[in-house]
């Protein structure tokens, strides 16, 4: 399996992908899933992938030879629009399929894969795009301004509360790390190292790219604070109509780890040999 | 679809489910999911249910009428353990199932349920069983202190984070809202209104039974300003290498909406004919 997203931003687009594939619980690997192809000045692209593997290395590198071909009349360097690039990375998916489909015909193996292609060409606004395994593709909005490839859910409620096009670059990105951890810890087939990358409005290159590890410093604060700072959220939430009233409300400095219990636990009237001993 | 979680802590349990049954998207109906056996003082048990409503409502029919008859062997009134109940919700639901299924045969529906049983029986300590389509069941643990049936994933993040046998009653009950708020707005086969009952320890009774509706003032702030707490905690955590440090950290008073952008954006700079427009 797979987590990967991307946000776009007035500010700019997010890319976060994990690196975990499997083939089965026994064979589990480390792939790079997020690939950059970059033209500084000129133009650059981030694609991240997800299903079959195989797949997705048959378009990376065919989008590679193209792009390196002085010749070739579609390639990522010719197109003026994103929207032409991702009818082009589209093709060029279903075309890989294709070639897979014919070696592995009754094999019951499953050759799709599906992508998230990002980017932006000078003269233009960055775009996001995911390529669906037909080759069909479609966009972010600004109702929906990030998308997701492979398990999803886990990850979603924090990018549906939080991701408005008025959020910042660095913003979104802590709330895509927070998706992938939230994910991570969820599913067995999500896994670490994550690689991010920021690209920012009008920079044309990548500003800034990096791969987390488990001890990162940022990715291991991120991880270990997470729960205690939503412990707190819940906390400030709205009291019972039972409760006394909160006495503390918005005080300087961190709330404790563990909230103090406010209702002292009643005592088991009865034995201690339980079913839940 | 259906959401429904069940919650062990130290000081009781919590159950909360939401109501909307569907057959397709254009047979959406409500039903409670929430059945409450209670004989103050002695026992008192909650199930709740995702899977096949024939399934479930044939269940827990069974269920009362054996509790309404005085000389039934084996109700949910003469067990003295709170497993052995669970073995016989387990039976009851089997038999249900098998009923349905002579009935269904051939037409390719599921019959199947699912339960989450909790309650507590004087003598005991509470406890919270997951009662399978088989018949079979597990409990909670202080690892694993809760129990979801039916669309889950939206809802476990916050829960993985939270939840410990320590929280408090009603912290688990917040974050309970918020497992199931995060659930129906990413998925439109769980909706509103939701059911919550509050089963303190010792009490051998439904200590809060509460139907919140989307209007219901608690439910309505949880709604409004969770998106605000988490917002201000992505906002806290730590700040990327090349961002200049935070100028307001553990500030008195609830942080803005939307915190300010600091980070100037870049203008494009090309023109504002691109295919994001």
């Amino acid at each position: 399996m797979t987590y990967c997203v991307g946000i776009e931003v007035n500010e700019g687009l997010v890319f976060a992908a994990d690196t975990r594939t499997s083939a089965s619980f026994d064979d589990v690997r480390v792939y790079r899933k997020m690939h950059v192809f970059e033209w500084p000045g000129d133009r650059v692209f981030v694609i991240m992938s997800a299903g079959n593997l195989a797949t997705t290395q048959l378009t990376i590198s065919r989008l590679q030879r193209d792009a390196d071909d002085p010749d070739a009349t579609r390639s990522l360097r010719t197109f003026s629009h994103l929207y032409e690039v991702a009818e082009y990375v589209g093709d060029t998916l279903v075309a890989s399929q294709v070639k897979m489909k014919d070696e592995a015909q009754q094999s019951g193996v499953n050759v799709q894969s599906t992508l998230i292609l990002g980017g932006q060409i000078a003269g233009e606004r960055p775009g996001l795009y995911m390529v669906y395994p037909l080759g069909n593709c479609i966009a972010t909005s600004p109702e929906t301004p990030y998308l997701q490839i492979g398990e999803s859910k886990y990850g979603k409620p924090i990018l549906d509360r939080i991701i408005r096009p008025e959020t910042s670059l660095e913003d979104a990105a802590r709330c895509a790390l927070v998706s992938l951890d939230s994910t991570i810890r969820s599913n067995l087939s999500v896994g670490m190292p994550v690689d991010m990358a920021l690209l920012r409005s009008g920079d044309l290159k990548i500003s800034q790219k990096m791969r987390l590890e488990a001890d990162t410093p940022l990715y291991a604060e991120i991880h270990d604070t997470w729960s205690r700072k939503l412990e707190a959220a819940v906390h400030s939430l709205p009291r019972f109509p039972w409760e006394p009233p909160q006495e503390r409300e918005d005080v300087p400095g961190p709330l404790p780890a563990m909230p103090p219990r406010r209702i002292p636990s009643r005592q088991d009237p009865g034995d201690a040999q339980g079913q839940q001993q």
